[in-house]
């Protein structure tokens, strides 16, 4: 971890800052500080010009949306990130209250009082995470400055075929333009891309849990791209904070249940991403599962290998494509992941498996479905657009038992 | 309880015992009062004689490994059986204590103190429940009288192949003679041959759930039987009661995981059943997760249909199949299965899907682990190997919340 | 169990009924229907007579609110109960469904559809469970036809004292001349009245579990009544079905609280049971707990023992005072009593420990809030109200694990 | 991570260390470096010497018995910890293993294997913290370095009465001159002495959430040290890792129990607290039950006040006496807290409530049990005994849901 990032991560008083942070002025400062194993010689990057600009203080941030899980969660992991603050916070029906007053676990943070996202004031913001639900994202976020940065985490701005979007959302979409600006924030796989960004559209837990393993394997021809069976494992949290007989404890502990079908909305996603990946149009199998659990993500993938290859060469491969990430373990061989073995962390763990039947193997992946697979690809994904290590505010160790 | 309204309780009318137990001639009688569906010309069984020379006792019930998880299910499932009482019960590192002081959730129950298995008294003994751990079955089972009808939830005589199962369980088998005898108890697919049975191999929990529906489906060739895809789920209590480190609370709640991918011991079950109906060799891809719940199993199949089948043909046909029996059940199109609604019950819900690849289609299947996918399946055949109707003591509702 | 009783429990054809009876030749149909341990005088019903004059047909039952989960708690005790059937169930949002669309768990359960409460004919319902809300109940009730058994869950006839009602429910009590006849309906301790009653309010589940120990400590002057401290916890059922964010799976999981500290609408049903016993008025601290399970309730009561008391004299005086009965189990001395003992159950365990503070005790009760604490209970009431044994479908053993 | 940049992460400058130990004026550093309100004159300690003549190197910790949850706890915790880093694990039974395979949460810290405590090399640990179980913990201790800060989690150090000791734990003790010096470590309460201590006894987890609110109030002679009742409710992680029956997953899942009933070990350690505040002898009424939950503790404690003392002056009290700290919580009026609310975390929260019964109040604290019950206030005080900020590696957020 390169020591400028550390230090800054308890600084409290701006005027610390300025000691070694004197004069840069950059206009496309992306690249200050990123990853260790990509950063190198990370030049000075004009972002952060502005940043000192300010006197160093840290970048201001809006949580439109911070009264659901992904928002909450947004705020957690921002608690101690030496770089940005949030200074701006939404929540239509809990406008006027505290954050302390809707999510009791935040009780220490001190932090704006919630308000309605037609009061907000954007014009003290940097970049905003927009963790509103799907449908109302589109109108809101092309009403915002376009000054700003923005990761937005609903599904709005994930399909790049609009027409594709209506036929799975049930309505049209309502910011074409910005679309064609919107990057899909899947962070190992489009690091380059979202460091220029201005608009991310952060993945889907599932997908994100689907491609991480599936997207190098395909680029390199080792797996058919036929018959991909996917069987994934949610919990709850993904399924959000509200209301619903179908979430109550009574009717989720010690049970499970597949959902959704062959008809889950990430479908679209999934085939969009191992699409181009493949270069040809990728049908896939996929089910999710409801499991008695707040937060993880499984997904068990069962392929075809391409002729010729063998999981040895799928393992190898993985190996090499993700050796130098800090996020994506490929395990032992023969090591299995578990989703608790993740939680509360940005990690995802995954693993190769030779079938029973020949030709075929097993792929595994775990994430914790609101880090990895929400908040925190989020967080990884803004880290980069403003030029900040890439792993800053997400080494948090897994939170097991 | 009295035991001749116990013995009304189930049959209704005392002639109708009579009726179809006219001229056999017997000696084993099996087939007293079968359900209604399948009953047909059900012959008088001598057990039957025996029974009434008893002046309509109750048929006495040994229960060997009376203190894991399938005896104490066994003891559960039979403490209102109007036909079944138990009489011996055996447990050697809890020799000699009651049964409330092991499972205190059974402290109302009036039974005899376990017994090690080496002082048990079987000459009082109608038929035996074994719930002993695999490999150690085999010889116990030899040693029993050959009067005495068994069922045995063990894995040790459901393999034929005496290669295979030392090939999978690491040893010889111990009692050959024995294994040719012993009938495969999967209710609705061997009914026949059960009761007529006197040893009967319980199927494990996994290759009830898969085979249940997969059996009907390539008997009538709709599904293909090479790139089965099975990804099931189990509940903890499938694990026992043995103390490990890997099965605490904290190391299960909240989180999944798969287990013995590719090597699990009921893939050689799995495909025994599967190849039998196919008349082929059949491997599948078989991978089993572990689930942060007691009870439960689901198995979500995933299955390439026969040129010219369609999911509605699938359907169709499970639905005649099972269209008469009590505990099979396949729900109404589009209705997913929970394993939590067949919790504490004896049923098996199952559902076909459509999946989005041309072609292929998804089966879904529940069970309760310990009920149908053990103690109560082999209560299910015990009733029908002893001539009582095979619902007996077998129609609770499952539970829930 | 007498004969009669379980000879009619899988009975289809009135007619069995007469034949075995005609067997038994039945000279004391009193001692049938109830408790031979406490039956003492108990006249012989007119119910009963009428049930025979229906030649032995069951009786008929109808559920209000069937679609929460004491309606279909009330529903799995039924399904294979010897003498009551389900002729009407309602459920107003639910009108027009079938029970296995609402509960799929009850799926094979034979059942009229649900009809909206304004739309009920009782004309052909000789008893019904009310499992509606409070507050809507009184006058749904007061609109019942005379002639109907009710034994009501809600807390709406609780309260013997209409301004107490006022007070803690927060409106004026709408049918207080059906109060007046109302009888409380703690089984073992008012089983007399009980058996002469036309509508129960039956217990809530906190003051069931807390009274069966105290009252026949209170009544025989063992413990003192000031500064009775009661610490109860409670799974997630009691809080019903209504989707509520606060009882979301991840709101609950995991964790544990306090709630309604001091303030609990149970406290008045509670200090009215205690300060009739005591023939003074009680007051209690009582504290309730929402635990991370669906069923399941302890309450953990410290007192004052009076002078000269010993633990020993109010250990052997609960032994005494619960001797003969079914479902209040006094453990073993050290033994205690888990929730998961009785889960799905009638059964309610209790122990007495000396505290580490001289002259002060430990009492521990627990009973499963949906079957003692609610429908169980219910059913109890109502087989004594028509005259049938009071265990009559009230003996299947908990579910563990 | 490079030990200096690390270093700087909190501490920012070098400097800042020397310059408050010398009490500088310094505005920022101060606040940087140290809790204003507690820092005081903190004396400059031998270790931090030695700690700058090593060039600001990391403090080097060894984790005495790292398999269990405890130790694994500590490990968490110092990830990310800018002045600690681990350099020594023992855990015998698993000696030659990595963090990884012990701990698969743990597979990408960068840690030494774990060796067998009798073949540790406590030349290169500056300080360690002992999670070994009680009784093997002080012979362990009493042959380490005289130069080691070490911190025991164990309770070998708690009772300082060696008679009190042998009672409850059934063994003489067997370093009693350590004993004398050991310095029962609740830090809010004792900070001074711990800051200068070479030996702290952590405290159970028990008596961490008894003693912080009941010691002020006792000093402050706000309550009656009589008839304390305590219903204390733990989460399973506190039995540890060990491999028993009672903590398999299916034997804690769905249920709850009072257990060690008036006999838990933690008794004369929260007698001993708890009495020293009074200046007299202090029995209290202490009831442990286990939850279906891995982390997570509360404590719901009855008291009934002094003479003319009102639930507002308890409050007032606490929030005064707790006003500055960062980690003792007490909620606003009428706030309930949950243990869900500090999981994962080092926050005790607390809150006040008045009785239904006159002169009495209920004080609700939690805390997660494995941090501020063990691990965590076993690094707040090392931190403390260290000479560096008291929070420093703990202010990660509460993991909710």
């Amino acid at each position: 971890m390169a020591s400028l990032s550390s230090l800054n991560s308890i600084c409290i008083d701006p005027a610390c800052f300025i000691k070694y942070q004197d004069d840069v002025k950059i206009s496309k400062p992306k690249k200050l500080c990123v990853r260790a194993s990509v950063a190198s010689s990370a030049p000075q990057s004009v972002q952060f010009e502005d940043f000192k600009a300010r006197k160093f203080e840290k970048f201001r941030i809006g949580v439109l949306g911070a009264s659901g899980y992904t928002g909450s969660e947004i705020i957690r992991l921002l608690a101690n990130h030496p770089n940005f603050r949030i200074t701006l916070m939404t929540a239509d029906r809990k406008a006027g209250q505290s954050i302390g007053s809707v999510f009791p676990h935040l009780v220490k943070q001190d932090l704006p009082d919630m308000v309605a996202v037609k009061d907000a004031d954007f014009s003290n913001v940097d970049a905003v995470f927009c963790c509103l639900p799907h449908g109302t994202t589109q109108e809101i976020i092309k009403g915002l400055p376009s000054s700003l940065k923005i990761v937005d985490l609903s599904a709005d701005f994930r399909l790049q075929d609009i027409g594709e979007y209506e036929e799975w959302y049930g309505q049209p979409h309502k910011a074409q333009e910005l679309q064609k600006e919107a990057v899909y924030g899947l962070t190992e796989i489009s690091r380059d891309e979202i460091q220029g960004a201005r608009l991310i559209a952060n993945p889907g837990c599932y997908p994100t849990s689907i491609q991480l393993p599936l997207i190098p394997l395909i680029k390199a021809n080792l797996i058919e791209v036929k018959n991909i069976i996917i069987d994934s494992k949610s919990g709850v949290s993904g399924a959000g904070r509200g209301a619903k007989e179908a979430n109550l404890y009574t009717e989720i502990a010690e049970g499970i249940h597949s959902y959704g079908v062959t008809r889950h909305r990430h479908v679209p996603e999934i085939e969009q991403g191992l699409s181009e990946a493949a270069k040809s149009k990728v049908t896939v199998s996929f089910t999710p599962h409801l499991m008695p659990m707040s937060r993880g993500m499984q997904s068990t993938i069962y392929v075809e290998m391409a002729p010729g290859a063998s999981t040895e060469d799928l393992y190898q491969h993985l190996s090499n494509f993700y050796e130098k990430e800090e996020f994506v373990v490929l395990l032992k061989k023969n090591e299995i992941p578990h989703t608790r073995h993740v939680r509360g962390s940005n990690y995802c763990l995954m693993s190769v498996f030779p079938d029973r039947i020949p030709g075929r193997a097993i792929i595994i992946s775990v994430i914790d479905n609101l880090v990895k697979g929400a908040s925190g690809q989020a967080l990884q994904n803004l880290n980069l657009m403003m030029g900040i290590p890439e792993n800053t505010g997400l080494l948090s160790v897994p939170l097991f038992p």
